[in-house]
């Protein structure tokens, strides 16, 4: 694995490595951490990489690894950068014959998206994309009982995602996650929504198996002198008749990460929420409510693929991460061996997530300021 | 105590009954318990009144309680049929000096509920609304609470309401609460936004004390066939710039009547779940979460005036709907005696939250339907 | 009903009031409420009675009350006085033909519990004792699905009852519950188990259909210059080989009133919590656990009967409480009409339960400070 | 790293590497993972060690790593077989110069653990012990707290680790890990109490930081036929006049891993469950009840070390797993730069826990079975 942002300093690149660590299937072997020099190298030999294994720039990294013989280069690079640097990496990285993990959203425009999923196409190779919440073997589960109908067809679903760490204006307390985060330039047409709401937006499509096809959005700017959306609200529609409402906030007081899905079919429904991430509820109209757990022997084979402790030792949010990693190396592994992934092996967000996402981030931003058009479709 | 409705076959009756009998202060004088004279009249012996006081309709009980002598004749008259049958009882009820009781929503139409508002502001008596929600001790301190501004300016709010027991058509199986709530005819214009709806209309304003000014819906039929609303998600505009998502639904298989309410502001938030109705959320940016509890030591006096146990042995609804009696039969002695109610006695839904409740219902119908307006105001 | 102490500066009479009221069933028709007479006086008219039927003292009460004509005295009286106080009132209803309803612990002394047993079995009276949290309706769920085997064979219970409200010596600072709770002459030779220990002992053989027959003890003392255990912890033994654990404590620093069962079978478990009243929890090794929820429509009749409200408006503590009276005034009623009681309205706790709080109260005290002798026999 | 056991077909040599790997500071270099050769030689080759890195056992590997050059060879070795064989590898470790990392309890009997204290002090080398319950983040916050005094002088403690997994006689049914537990030979003298009750002991001890000095214990074997204890209480008096009640059980069907703990001081009350492992409740008598989360800006530096992800990710098992290894690698690498290692480095379980879980089994079994003797000294 190489890699491409991630210094010392940063927060996702820290996680990114924690997880792709975990299951001692995959080693960093080279890097560019930072676009300051000085960052990126000392970060580097703080990973324990050899000096020359860690670049000034991605355009190098990418250069001189793919001149290293088979069994030295890396296989897959992960790009940890904020919005508006995932889009050059990848695509350099699939030109340059190499698989791509990149954080969300994708990139930083739809355009980019749609570019980069003609590219995976052409090239065949693998892209995973890390929207977190859908690694939990829980929700794992949650995806296989919906497919399996026991929810019978989906009326009614309730996401939310409320934060509280951008109630403040924290962008001007030096806060570099605030800072891009909240810079249109970094990040994109989106505050909230592009963060937090895309996760919200693909765990509700992931777990329901629909797609949303039209929506109403009232987003807010909460913050006097904010540029993006600090809090948003939408209504969705989705291609079953079924209707969601999607809630995310930034400016929620006191939230931690407390996303959380409800889903309500004709025969019974069903609740998760990160706070108690190992729990499943499954509630029924005619008789108790059931609470089902990581790693109860009554699960899933692909709840329990993305499992690594018996029931009762709490999963958490690393673990979730890493099921992202581990499949997605499984896959890339597969496929450099010739041979076909498993189906869960091939349970990761990809490419076309990614599409989604920015579907989702350009269509809600068009409808959320709106004063007149209440529904703008999705596509 | 007088009543209308309210027969052994019906279910709210009973609860009012229950709650008006808790605290000792309030008996059971008289009534005409339902439209079949026979099950009105044996309701009534069952409630141990004697025959000349189980009336065989509305009209009757007024007429004669108003010409019983004082201290005979009831004070006030409890309305507990269904929603078409709200508005005559309770304006003859205030013709003939008599103070009310009504369950929620107050009328059929905003038109009955504007004409009720006139008639109790003309004849000084007082008329209480059911909402009983409101009266539950730890939400009397929420308000406290919000009022003092310990959450600083109130931003962003999410209410809802969900419950399932309308998942499949019961009204075609010959459940009653399901017959009349589903029938235009006696339920009026809305259904789900009606009969739980203006319950989470009113907490929100109620704790919040803020305003709702404009809103965006998206109403629900789901159970094929049925005529009124099941499900429906709110945008709420306040008037003090907030923003809220109202939810309500009754086909949310497996819920019960989870009426829940969370408030953020600028300083922290507060969340309040009926599934726990004796606990309060405060939530910071800064320091731990806390929990305050019913009964606890540090709770304001109106929030101990409506507490009857020690902190720890839980206050149920039917203490909250006691709540109700109990404030508003303190309003009525004190009236009847001339003095001037405790600020805390006239804490309890009236005759203004009745006439907000059908202006909800006029709103929300309207926008619900609609592909092309998206925020309608409300008045 | 009449009532032997529960003036208006007491705390237990106002519950017992409450609950006897609710059901709308139970009159209050005379009473000493206070020794001290102002207060008896002053009481009783605020509970609307007249002059002549408040005493000066129970032996009054019981003589005049005995000569008034039958559809004009009472029926039962209810006794809400410190411990030291039980038996005198209660042998002297007994005697004079009246049923009672006696706070717990029944009496001061285990010899004075013997002796109220031999007068009930020869007056063939209805004596309730008011263990409230047998009375919550998803506990009769609890003791019905034990009785039905579904747990299999019971091996492992831990029962515990922590308080913290006297953690400082509340008892010299002027709160009369603490004075006569921690007053050996008023209480009897043990506090927290007596006050709060009976309660867990008693809910412990009430949802198991177990007897303890042994008992090995820790109490301890740990408020300074307190004379009366103020904590402890026992082991249990039962008759079917099973084994518990009870906890109680009233300096848990920070707890309400937390009283919470776990009962484990050789099949599965079970879990209810006062602080979550309406949920039993079924927990099985092999399949998810289950919610069961006060009012759900799953629930066994006996559970139904001793429920107000529809699932999800929470019943709390002075329903279970109301429960207690209910049974009884309907056991009651029946026996003075001749008639047969139903089986689920002789489930409440009597005369018998109330022997067993005395024998609990005597070992557990022998047992508790002996640093020789390991396990008690309970007798 | 080298390992003995954890051959491809256990269990807990699975969490040891996912733990070691996490922070990228460990590698695993060499093993003798089974007394299988063959199990161990695929075990080995599946975590991709080259063949002259997989000993047949451990005396040859400890024989030959010894030789290897500093730079090549292992600086520690972990040793997660069943309990008979952790005293002999441990011993050869350290007697060749490795710091230790070995599974709990520490060895098979009670003067094992003493000559290994007796070998630790002599060679100075470093030995970490696996309770991961005192790894949590927020455990080491509580730690903190406690020592710094907000409870106030602690006085009454309930800790208890119910389990349910050995219910019916999983020993007979080809579980290896029931197997082993539930054997005298490999096991020790103890069974559910070694293997559980130690943790809770542990962790009593670890978060209170004061120390037990006698115990009354009550064990049982429930399942027939099984050898060893399956469930037990205990009640502790500790050296500051503290109670405690320690329950332990492998028969509480349905249960998973529930450990928890409950610390009662005179000022206020601490709670902490595996169950929610992120959450640290603090109690107290006349102000809201606190809860500390995982990742709070408020929390101590401590905890912060111990913490990877931002509030509201929560960390789990495995973090908490590999705190232990993060912190023994930190002190072992400052140990052999001739640095002195930080104080939070050294914040982990190691000989001193050990000797004391052997102490308290030792104990515990001969309390346990007595009927006699009631309180006997843990030394």
């Amino acid at each position: 694995m190489g890699m491409v942002g991630g210094g010392s300093d940063a927060f996702i690149g820290a996680i990114h490595r924690l997880a792709a660590n975990m299951d001692g299937q995959i080693e960093l072997a080279c890097g560019c951490f930072s676009i300051n020099p000085e960052i990126s190298v000392s970060s580097g030999k703080s990973y324990f990489l050899p000096d020359d294994r860690i670049y000034r720039n991605f355009e190098e990294m990418f250069e001189k690894e793919a001149m290293l013989p088979k069994d030295k280069r890396i296989d897959f690079v992960t790009i940890v950068t904020p919005n508006h640097v995932h889009f050059k990496p990848a695509m350099m990285a699939l030109e340059n014959n190499f698989h791509v993990v990149v954080d969300k959203p994708m990139t930083y425009t739809l355009d980019e998206a749609k570019k980069l999923k003609a590219k995976v196409s052409e090239t065949g190779l693998v892209l995973a994309l890390t929207h977190t919440y859908s690694g939990y073997p829980i929700i794992k589960e949650a995806r296989d009982l919906v497919k399996k109908g026991i929810l019978g067809k989906i009326r009614r679903i309730y996401t939310e995602y409320p934060q509280g760490w951008l109630s403040a204006k924290e962008e001007d307390k030096g806060n570099p996650q605030a800072e891009w985060r909240t810079d249109p330039k970094r990040s994109g047409i989106a505050g909230c929504m592009g963060d937090i709401g895309t996760h919200a937006f693909h765990l509700t499509e992931y777990v329901t198996g629909l797609k949303a096809t039209r929506l109403c959005a009232d987003l807010n700017i909460f913050v006097p002198g904010r540029k993006l959306d600090d809090d948003g609200a939408v209504f969705l529609a989705f291609d079953n008749g079924a209707k969601g409402v999607l809630m995310a906030t930034q400016i929620g007081a006191g939230e931690e990460n407390a996303i959380k899905i409800r889903i309500y079919g004709e025969k019974g429904g069903m609740e998760w929420s990160q706070a108690d991430a190992n729990t499943l509820w499954l509630k029924w109209p005619d008789r108790p409510a059931e609470m089902l757990r990581t790693g109860g022997g009554y699960l899933s084979a692909v709840s329990k693929h993305n499992t690594r402790t018996p029931a009762g030792h709490p999963e958490g949010y690393l673990e979730a991460f890493a099921n992202i990693y581990n499949n997605f190396s499984l896959t890339v592994r597969a496929r450099m061996e010739g041979k076909e992934p498993k189906p869960e092996w091939l349970d990761f967000p990809g490419i076309d997530d990614g599409v989604r996402g920015l579907q989702f981030i350009e269509t809600v931003v068009k409808a959320g300021y709106s004063d007149e058009q209440k529904w703008v479709d999705i596509s």
